[in-house]
């Protein structure tokens, strides 16, 4: 930040660089303001923003504490997109103010990636200012993981020989956002009941909300079964106890195969995002993205291999182009 | 922003930096936030903050207009103090919501630079935000324009042997901010009247409001006169003219001498500011910073040597320094 391209040596650079010079630049960006997209670091630029509720398995740790999380996303997103991430805590755990704050920074930068802000607010967050916002936003912890988890899920049931539409799991308990997700995704069979009736016979077991599921639970799932157990850093089930019952495991740690990191998805979506000027993250973004994702694996597929690793060089081009094309066929791409 | 100190090559580097090992971190700030200082960018990092109102000459242009002057100002705190500047133009004009939408993104920043915010409203936000905030606040237009002006005076005074006390000017037509500011600085003679009537017979004029003062009144000003006619890029008096009646003329033009450039202070205050993790900037420390600056011309005064240039290499030191011992003096300093 604060870092020019050009160096500032004398009295001349000064006056170019800085008043009276840059006044051409105001001009042309107040008679024209899609010239921000030529003239200022805006386009690149994400704002990273937390209220410090919901940090990593940490929970309502405050802002301050938030920080460091901020910081470490902004340095991936510019060492895996060239994306420049700016941190922003807010002192503030409020909807409403929390909606207007960012509205207002708005102007300053190319999209908003909502981090660790605790369920629901942050679905209520996220859709207001979508639609209040013609930049892209994009809350990470739920979009990320689900575009990565979704492309190991397409490569394992590959690997598996299963079908989205008769692959199955369900569950009771649920909250209104959860008992939606479940309603559009894998709730078709009219099944419903506790985890462990869920778990019976089941194909798939997607873990994101931590707590430990009993073996004898996991021991019911059915033949060949995919367990993605995507806590962090203690994942709902080991995978040495996982890898008794079924044939592909996931997690969210890095010292085991198949890591579920969303860090191969958010500065991918923001790098193509921002190359064409979308105006949104779209659906079909997120869906070309996970394909992107999936297909890298290719003929390599196998048990311990359903995603690429986080320092797979392949992956930011890969994901930025999917996501590129698709902002331009769903129409949100302003060049 | 977003570059890190130390290359991430690997899982283990991945790992350390961001989750899990990120979350050590978090939980040092959580349990004490003076943490921040040590294991964050925050007490670096400056908010360059504007609502586009008063930008340079071009006035209410807008938050997207006035970014490249924040982005400009951002360079030079990095370039000249060595602070991470974050440039954040707001998409509001009212000054509840400005003060509200600032005071929220606080825990993300060391300090809060206020520019090309339009008066009044400027004076009500920053008074209001060094209320309710622990960091550093400043409106430069207004604060850094003052120090460099003010270390100017001292040394013009000095070489034409004037002491303030007997130095004049005045109006009658002021603003209430502008009077409560003549009845603490110059108003002291009891004199008031129209602008010509104030120069008549007036030691020094300073000028930072724009408009032409007419050669007529310029010739009525005290034998060697002090004129600083600091509107940008078109100063009240052309040096050309001023010299023709007064001794000592500044402006706020690279392309004269005695330039009045707030280059000058408001890197090297915030540095001093930061490097003893001040509270506020007090006007000690404004005093301070305007001595230092005075004080660095030394011998080598004279008419065309007022002030330093701004790439003088001695500046940024010497005005931080003198801001720390302010600061401390001041009782704000927090190391």
């Amino acid at each position: 930040m604060g870092i020019s391209s050009t160096p500032l040596t004398g009295k001349e650079d000064l006056s170019l660089a800085y008043t009276p010079g840059v006044a051409l630049v105001c001009e042309a960006i107040a008679a024209d303001p899609s010239m921000t997209q030529h003239y200022t670091w805006v386009p690149n630029t994400v704002a990273v923003v937390t209220d410090g509720t919901a940090v990593l398995g940490l929970g309502d740790i405050g802002p301050a504490a938030a920080m460091p999380v901020m910081e470490g996303k902004a340095v991936l997103f510019k060492q895996f997109g060239g994306v420049d991430g700016v941190p922003i805590c807010l002192d503030t755990t409020d909807t409403d103010e929390i909606i207007e704050t960012v509205a207002r920074m708005a102007p300053s930068f190319g999209g908003i990636n909502l981090e660790d802000i605790s369920a629901p607010r942050c679905f209520e967050i996220e859709d207001r200012l979508k639609e209040r916002l013609d930049i892209p936003v994009f809350h990470d912890d739920q979009h990320g993981t689900a575009v990565v988890a979704l492309a190991a899920l397409q490569n394992a049931l590959k690997l598996t020989g299963r079908e989205y539409a008769t692959t199955r799991s369900g569950r009771d308990d649920l909250t209104p956002v959860k008992k939606a997700l479940a309603e559009i995704t894998a709730d078709r069979t009219g099944r419903s009941g506790t985890l462990a009736e869920a778990l019976d016979g089941a194909d798939v077991y997607l873990g994101v909300s931590g707590g430990t599921i009993p073996e004898e639970d996991v021991a019911r799932m059915a033949p060949e079964a995919i367990i993605f157990a995507m806590a962090n850093p203690t994942p709902e089930v080991h995978p040495d106890i996982a890898h008794k019952y079924a044939r592909i495991v996931a997690t969210g740690r890095s010292d085991f195969p198949n890591q579920i990191n969303n860090v191969l998805a958010f500065p991918g979506i923001f790098r193509g995002a921002f190359d064409v000027h979308a105006t949104a993250i779209t659906e079909g973004m997120k869906l070309a993205a996970a394909t992107a994702l999936a297909e890298l694996v290719g003929e390599d597929l196998r048990e311990d291999y359903v995603i690429p690793g986080p320092f797979d060089p392949r992956v930011p081009g890969a994901v930025s182009s999917a996501v590129a094309e698709a902002a331009r066929a769903d129409g949100v791409a302003r060049r």
